[in-house]
């Protein structure tokens, strides 16, 4: 019998809701073992201020379990902070704390020890303030990694979408959409979805970048100097890829119902619609890294952490993917 | 009795998919009466091709109905072809004849004799090719009407979307953001919902430029420089403005419950989100006209034309929009 995948949980910003939804997840039977990485004494203290009756198992680094926690109870690897937290107050002092949980969680997947790691969210303002300049949970694994270039995507149930562009002003997007950069990111696309999904020939629409895919040069020619010849050479290297296509039209069922993923050019062109169609149940996937990472797709809340008024939805659906991803990577002998 | 309302329909190219879907409308009983501008002959001929049963009552101008039509039957102002028509083969001879069935209907709109128009999908390209300077139904009826400025907004079950800009290529969006455009635009937004739609005191949600709405000034200034202090402004006025919002959370029902419209800066940051809602099932709206228009939200379909295989769903909701835009406008006594 094959050890039991063991998977890292990183409950991010101390005073935010992921320790809370960390707890809310414990309560349920996992079908993996689960470890989160965070400080004892805060998970104890949180899950006293909820009201959950949840046993925290430590696991020094090495003694992984061989498997999986009963309903109520959680695996901790015990990571201290600097000062005691106070649910919704962010202190910079704990800065560090946080991105401890991230690296030990990052390079405990590096080794092999974890299968794969899930995050809660971190809150990027007080790390910064805390004089560590911090862009983000993706930015900060992939300089851990050394991976030159990563591609988020975002999944729910029937839909994925992964983007060109992340976290550009609106100004700037059409001068990032050049060949380099969507034939790196399309070529991640495809790779992941074959190795980390198990699609063994993924179908990938694209959109334009332009509304109506720029309708034939008239509303920009983005889509005839840069993107229609870089899919061409793609579609060479036998990646299948549909597009460009409007944005607004592409999102109905007769185009989304044979794809496997859909490529949006930027932020706001593909994440409304999947969030609007996921909503609490959509997932932060990080591709190309060399490790398994997902993400719930909100932020802290610090204004609902210790209130008991949570939905753990997105970290359900973060935790099942990474599971499933975890499962395709290594199929059962 | 008031006299029943009169409704001009323009089934827009002949050789799309218009004709069919007035034909398809036909089939079924009007709560109002309804009069197809078009060729009676085009008409005829494409009832006879797809095998339907319609009775065309010929409606000289002057003469308009006094009460809605049988099942079964369409009133008809009949406007002759420049040349016979093939069902999706284009022909730049019948450019004329468009142009002709719109402004009959809009200065009918103007004149009183209708209380709204609904118009079928045009050919932007083969008007153009007639030496004809078109780049939309709503630049034109915003020409004929004498109207500076109008303001596209799609709809559909639930939610209202409306646009501060429109077809321009991404690359210039940012630039098209403005202080003047912004309070046009919102000014139009808010007036219509009151006027047209009987919204005495519209709540609109309105998006940032940005992903993450700037995210305090790290993904884009627009909102600080721009946005925020123009909202301010207009909500002096005493406009009911909630945002600016990031995209990607604004479209979900915590937000969307307690609104009448989402003000969108551009058009794939809004549509996309409403048409995969509204599937099949959504109407275009100009606001800002002196005049209630209404349409479908798709394509000619030249390849559909006269096959039977076509979904009017969106030509009968923008039918029913404009039956109840014209009854908000002028209530009963």
């Amino acid at each position: 019998m094959s050890r039991t995948p063991v998977f890292a949980l990183t409950p991010g910003e101390p005073a935010g809701i992921g320790p809370d939804l960390c707890l809310l997840l414990a309560c349920d039977a996992q079908p993996a073992a689960l470890v989160a990485i965070a400080s004892r004494t805060l998970l104890a203290d949180r899950a006293t201020q909820l009201g959950l009756q949840i046993e925290l198992l430590d696991v020094p680094p090495g003694q992984w379990p061989s498997q999986p926690a009963a309903a109520g109870s959680l695996y901790v690897w015990d990571t201290p902070l600097a000062e005691p937290v106070v649910a919704g107050q962010l202190d910079v002092a704990n800065a560090g704390y946080v991105l401890q949980t991230l690296t030990r969680a990052a390079e405990g997947c590096m080794t092999g020890d974890f299968a794969g790691m899930i995050t809660a969210p971190v809150h990027k303002g007080v790390i910064n303030q805390a004089g560590i300049a911090f862009s983000g949970h993706t930015e900060f694994l992939a300089d851990l990694t050394q991976t030159p270039q990563v591609v988020m995507m975002l999944a729910t149930e029937g839909l994925r979408v992964a983007l060109v562009t992340t976290h550009l002003p609106l100004k700037d997007i059409a001068a990032a959409i050049t060949e380099e950069r969507l034939i790196r990111v399309t070529r991640i696309l495809a790779h992941d979805l074959r190795s980390k999904f198990g699609i063994a020939q993924p179908r990938i629409l694209v959109c334009g970048l332009n509304p109506h895919a720029g309708e034939g040069g008239h509303l920009g020619r983005e889509e005839i100097e840069i993107i229609e010849p870089t899919l061409a050479r793609l579609r060479e290297e036998g990646i299948d890829l549909i597009g460009p296509l409007p944005a607004d039209t592409l999102f109905t069922p007769k185009h989304l119902e044979h794809c496997d993923a859909v490529l949006a050019m930027y932020h706001d062109q593909g994440l409304p619609v999947l969030k609007y169609k996921g909503f609490g149940a959509a997932v932060n996937i990080t591709l190309g890294l060399p490790i398994i990472r997902t993400s719930v797709d909100h932020g802290t809340a610090l204004d609902l952490a210790g209130s008991g008024n949570v939905d753990s939805g997105s970290l359900k659906v973060a935790l099942h993917t990474a599971y499933a991803m975890a499962a395709s990577q290594q199929p059962a002998h």
